[in-house]
Formats: structure tokens, sequence, C-alpha cells
């Protein structure tokens, strides 16, 4: 709280300030200024544990000429600016702790270009990514990245996501080839040219990828795409432990092997999906897998990884080889946080993740579960494990204070786990209000001071989704 | 030069300063500071056309704790810091325009740790790749950005550096995981851990990634490695005209095959290589093409470059199947700047690149060789197609004013053509100071205004390397 309370003396909550702001942008925008409660908590309300903190309008600009408006509007009177894309966040991103004004970007999901030659695309960021991979399907290409939810592009490179397909195609961070921002001082900046790399000054792609809306407000977004493989080949994999599950993974990537995704769900996982997706999975870890690639290579792929399951007493493996098995698989493992939260209806999830280097991941996992079994809490586990990242979904009931201390406890002994393993607090879901007090442990107060002289510098009057990543003294 | 006079006011130059400095220096360093003229020209001198313009001292520190100690005299002083690796920039990077300290990494090349099963190690900033490698070879590993010349790792880091094997492996901003980093106002801070991904907080590793010494000094770089693939297939295959075989390129890369190394070498540049490396392959364009992977994956992706090849009517392909044949090949690819320099001995080179999208490539390397020969100017061409990024070599007697005055109006027009492409005025050369005044015709002033404010906000004294990348007002 004392950090909040830091920030605000920065951040003007003046109502005088907002109501100034919420009567030009009225008479400018009209209808597209929305001030009803139930509207503003819905842009506060996302999959999170954490309490709805509504901003005071929400307003929805049509195109980046608006935004660059709204922007200069609201640095006029100095008050917040949150940007909101499909609301699938964690973390309480796009809560508005100080008020202000919420950008949704609902109506900018335009595809604004593909260039299908360069295998790049450029879009507005309310476009979600089932949408874009809908428009580019007849070209033959896709954008791979994929974090299960039908997340907003825009909102995907705010956090750095990733998800299934990362640990072929990487992260968001991999994936941006540009960015076109307005900065908190009113400048539309594109942070980049379409050229696949480039040497010429700082990054500012990739500061922006990851800043969470705290730095600017993304308008466009040019993206990589990838072509869609001749050949895609998936299956699921029972194993008799979570660490022969995950020494599958490990062995699979030391091998070189390319696999697209690799995803292990502990046996709460399997038996939430199974009641969920009415599946009749045996109810033991397991992993899905998919090999992108042509047929050859996919069938190559599939024998190598069928050698390493072999290896570590894992299997039988069981294909999809038809379109629709596939699609019915990867549903399940899209809706397995629907499934989780099933376990328990009517609870709160308390989703988080971690990320390790791939060596520390069994043992990372397993001291997890075992935690959980000594804590009392239920948490299906499932996780990229490819990349070393997993997620674990506390189901927990809000009400009972003692349940959310165990929880919390369980959580903070999750990320210092993690860290002394040499892993992050966040490999994907980011930081936002729920992993902020976390960042010193992980960085240090060296480096957290340098984020914060970045953000001083980048946004002075702290306006740009104040009270999210660092806190500004 | 007015840039250059506004920076001087905020960085000091007082002699007195340095005197202090390097007085303190030598009684805490003794004979690892240096102040013979030869070796500081030494530790300005790189392969560039810029004058060289050196330190005032030399310094090889042997720990991160000395480069700490170093920076924290020099920020006491406000004397610039410039790094040094291996002296093999281009665009003047290492100069000391402002006179200083140069921090020469020399004797800061060990291989910290090897994480053989994460795929990933940490050394020191004065690693040179080829060291690099000869150490990791045992354990079938290897670290693929390849920028021709034997650069350090600490400035392949700082350049955002790419080359040869960058169409597969990405660049330097892929493939570092984390940074040890000492900033300007003396503290230590680690930027990332060891975990493959990570969503916590502001990328600082690809901020500090291409920086080149202006936002802090890198002591320690976290890499991650690949494994050295089962098999290598390499050849060389001629094309009738430079369109045909960019369009070669461009056909391999929309295919999704996952070539490891394409490049294109004009027929001037043939010529050259025939000569230097005493080669007598057909003087016209040429592609070089390397794929990895199993066995059968490699003569699958031969198999369909080969389709490619035939379709635009090149070839014969010839292949290098002998190791020893392979190695002669892309040693005769690496030494092709020698090569090319040969063609007119004496003469300086002022080599520059370019990176563009890959449908703009054929029409980028086709307009610069019309420009080349109506302005009677000699510069072979080579680059990396797959990624559309190609370099010039121009060969400039120094000594003629007309000929350096139409060399640098050529340079001029070929960043203005790559522009106007949506491409880049450098792919991995970086900027140093040749390429600072063509930022805002490619980023615009709002965006270089941004990085000016992080510059500011992370070095407010200006010692970073100063005078590379933007000036400061």
């Amino acid at each position: 709280m004392a950090a909040i309370a830091e920030e605000s003396s920065r951040t003007r909550t003046d109502p005088k300030a907002i109501e100034t702001v919420i009567g030009a942008l009225a008479s400018r925008f009209g209808n597209r200024v929305v001030t009803s409660l139930a509207v503003r908590q819905q842009h506060a309300h996302t999959q999170t544990w954490i309490e709805n903190q509504p901003p005071d309008a929400v307003v929805f600009p049509q195109t980046a000429d608006d935004v660059q408006e709204i922007v200069k509007l609201c640095a006029a009177h100095r008050v917040p600016v949150i940007s909101f894309g499909a609301g699938t966040s964690l973390e309480g991103h796009v809560n508005a702790p100080f008020g202000g004004i919420c950008i949704a970007f609902r109506d900018m999901n335009r595809v604004v270009a593909v260039h299908a030659s360069d295998l790049d695309c450029t879009v507005e960021p309310g476009i979600t990514r089932k949408q874009l991979n809908e428009h580019l399907r007849d070209q033959g290409l896709f954008f791979p990245i994929d974090p299960g939810a039908d997340a907003s592009i825009g909102g995907m490179a705010a956090t750095r996501c990733s998800g299934t397909n990362a640990v072929r195609y990487g992260t968001m961070k991999d994936n941006v080839l540009a960015l076109k921002v307005v900065l908190a001082n009113g400048e539309m900046i594109t942070t980049a040219r379409r050229a696949k790399k480039s040497s010429a000054g700082y990054d500012l792609t990739r500061l922006l990828v990851g800043s969470e809306g705290t730095l600017g407000v993304i308008t466009g977004i040019t993206l990589k795409l990838a072509g869609i493989p001749e050949a895609i080949a998936a299956g699921i994999c029972p194993f008799a432990s979570v660490e022969a599950a995950c020494n599958a993974a490990i062995l699979t990537i030391q091998s070189g092997i390319p696999v697209a995704r690799i995803e292990l769900l502990d046996a709460l996982q399997v038996k939430a999906c199974n009641a969920y997706s009415k599946l009749t999975l045996p109810e033991t870890p397991m992993l899905f897998v998919e090999f992108h690639g042509s047929d050859a290579n996919v069938k190559e792929q599939s024998e190598q990884f069928g050698d390493i399951v072999r290896e570590l007493g894992g299997g039988p493996f069981d294909w999809a080889t038809k379109p629709e098995d596939r699609t019915r698989l990867w549903q399940a493992r899209h809706d397995a946080y629907w499934a989780g939260r099933a376990l328990r209806p009517g609870v709160q999830a308390f989703a988080t993740d971690v990320c390790v280097p791939i060596s520390w991941l069994a043992e990372c996992v397993v001291e997890t579960q075992r935690d959980l079994a000594a804590t009392g809490l239920v948490a299906p586990i499932l996780g990229h494990v490819g990349d070393g990242n997993f997620h674990v979904t506390l189901l927990v009931d809000m009400a009972d204070a003692d349940e959310v201390a165990r929880a919390k406890a369980l959580h903070s002994r999750l990320i210092a786990r993690a860290l002394a393993m040499d892993g992050t607090c966040t490999g994907e879901h980011g930081v936002g209000q729920g992993k902020m007090q976390y960042l010193a442990a992980e960085h240090g107060t060296a480096a957290l001071d340098a984020m914060r002289a970045v953000k001083r510098a980048l946004d002075p009057d702290n306006i740009m989704n104040p009270g999210k990543i660092v806190a500004l003294g």
C-alpha cells in the first residue's frame, strides 16, 4: 500500500481532472465513451483473483489518430490511461487502481496489410489471434503464437505472451517486427521497419513488447507469419510419473527435435479435462505433442520422439491422425483452465506461472506438487514444458481467509523455488499487479531501478497504466 | 559537427579529469593501463573508413569487479568509457571522439559455465566466437551466430550482430538470454535469469543488445546454444543474373525450407574470391547455401532447393560433400571482405549494409548495381539474402576527394533506397558513428527522441561511449 500511496502523489486522480477529460471525450467521441458501472467493471474484470478496480470511463477509438487524441487529452490533465484488448489477462493488468480512462480496442480489429511474400502482416491491436488466423488461412499462412485464450494481438504484445507453440516459434518478442505506439507525450512512433532484422539503434520494439501499457499505447503491430505446415502430427502419451513426462520433454529438446508443442498435464489436470471435455484419458501425467513439417520430416520427428518415450517407460502413444481428432485434443488442452475451475465450481481460480531452465523442470514441478499436497490445496498443473514453463491453477475459496492465506504463501514459495533454480516469476503471464512484489527478488534493486528510470524517462507523469510492473516513488 | 560540439558540453573532456583518472587507474591496475599512442590507436582502429580517434588510455580488466571499479572512477570524473572487444566493428563504434578510457576485454575471455542440458552457456565478453565454438565442440554444441569476422561475443551482443546463420538461428537479440552489465551509475546488474522465456518486466536484455556500449558496459553474456547438426550439406550454385539468384533465395524462404545459410555473391565478388582464395568459380552471381538437420531432412531440403534452382534456370548445383571442401567454401565466403579489398590494393574499404523486406531484395540489389555502374565505383556485393540483408564494400581511394564524395553520395542513396522499401539503414553492422545521420530518416524524430530519453535516463552524464547512436543535446 505504501507504493500505491506514493504513486498516487504523482498520478492525478483529481476528480475534477477526470470530469474534465470525460466531458471532452464525450463531446468528441459521443456514445463511444461509456461511464456505466457495468461496462467499467467489465473492462477491469479479467481472469484474475485480484479485486476489480474499474476505470472512470471506457472509450472505444476507431483509429490510431483517435488514440493519439485520447492520450493527449489525458496527458494534459494527468489522467491515467489503461489499454484493454480482449480481457484475458491474469495478473490485474487492466485494473485501474488510480482510476482513469480505459482505451478499449474492440473497434480497432482490422488487418491493415498482409505481405504474404515477406511472411508478415500489420494489424490493429484489438484483433484476436483466432480472427487473424481466420483471415490468413486462405493464403496458407498462420500466426503461430497461441496462449490458449483468444487474446487480442495488442494484449499479447503488451504482455510478451507465448503459449503452446512457443517452443518452436518463439514468443511475442520473437514475432513482433514493429509496433506503432502513442507515447505519454502524445507522439506517435513506429519502432521499426518491416526488414527482418536491424541494428539501427535501441530496440524500442522489444522494450515495448512486455511493457504492459506502462510505456505507451500500442495502436498497430507488424507480425512475422509462418507458412501452414504441409503436415501436422499430434498425439498424447501417458507416463507413470511427472518426472518421467518432464524428462521426456527435456530429452526431446536436448535431442534437437523441432517439436511444435509439448504440453504437460498432471494427473489432476487430466482428470479435470476428462470431466469437462468428456474424454476418457488415463488419469496419469500426460504429454500432448504436435510436430510440424513435411510428411517425411513429421514422420521422422514422431519416430524420434517415440524412441524417447519408450526409453522413459511412457506410452502407449495415441496419435490423432484425423484433423477433427486433433482439433478435439487441442480444444481440450485450451479448455484446461476452465476444466480446472470446474473441479471446484464457484471458487476463484488463482492462476500463476513460472519458468525455469529445463534441467530444473522436473524437480520444480514435483516439489510444487508436494507443497500442494502438504498444504491441502487443489491446483491442477499444466505446462509448456519444452520451455521449462508451467502453470499452477490454485482453486481458492476467497471467502475462506485461511485458505487464501495458504494459497498466497504457497504462491510465494513457488516463485522462490523458481528463482532459486535460476528461473523467472512469470514465463508468460506478465507482472501486472500480481507479480510486482517479486521483481526485486528476481532482478535485484539496481536492475529494477534501471526499469524505473526508463519508465520515468518515457512517462514522467506516470499516466501510462500506473501501478503495474514497477511502482514509482 | 554541431552535434559533437553540443555533446562535448555535457561530456567532460577536461584534461585534468582524464589525468586524475589515468593516475588512479595506474596505481590500481599497474601495467594493465597503457597510454602509448600505438596501443591507443590500435584500440580505436577498426575496419572502418572513419578516422582513428584514440582514447586517452586503454585498460585491461580481469574481472567484472575490475570493470565496475573502472566505471565508477570514470563516472566520478565524468570521463567517457569505451568498450573494446576484438576490434572488428565497421562503423567507428570504438572511436573515442571525446577521449576517455577504453576498457579492452582481451583478458576477460573465459567460459564461465556451460549448461549443456539447458543448451546455454555464460561467457566473458572478450571471448571470440571461434574460441567459444572450440570450447563447445566436444559437447556436441555450438554457438551459431557467425558474422564472418572472429568477433568477440561482447561486441557481437553490443552491435546486435547476426551474419550467415541468422536466417535459421536468428540474430544476437534471439540468442542472448541475459547480460551482466555495469551501468553508468556504477551498479552491476543482471538483466535476466537463465529461463528460456520471461514476462517479468521490461526487456533490459534486448534494450542492451545493440546499444553499442552507450547504455552500459557488458561484463558477462548468457547465450543460447544449438546442438551440432547430425548432417550438414553445403554447396554453390551459379545464376545468370542477380535477380534470379535473389528470387531463388526468396522462394526458398517463402517455401519454409529451414536453410541454415543462403549467401549471395555478385559476379564481382566471385571474381574477387577466385583471385584471393584461388578458386575457379564461374564469374557470375552465385548462391552459397548450407542445410542442417538429420540425414533425411538435409536430403529433403537439398532436393526442395534443387527444384527452386531449376525453376529459376540456375545451376548446375555443386555440392561440397566432404567437410574439408565445405570448410574451404565457407573460408572463401568469410574471406570475401579481404578478397574484395584485394581488388584495389591500398585503398580503403567502405563497408556498409542495409536490410529490406525480402520481396524488395532483388530490386534493391539490382538498382544498387546500376547506381555503382553509373557512378564508376568499384564495390563487390554480398549478402545474407535469406534475411533480405546485403553488404556493399565500396573500395575508395581516400586521397581522391571526388571519389570519396561520390562514394558518400552513393552510400546515402543506398540507404534512402532501402528506407523507401521499408528497410533499415543497417541490418547488422550497427550505427556507431557512421550511420547516426540516417536514424532520423529511418525512425522519425519522435522515436529518436524516445531513444534519447532512454539514453539520458540511464546515462545522464553521457559517459557511456558518447557520440554513438544518438547525439545528446
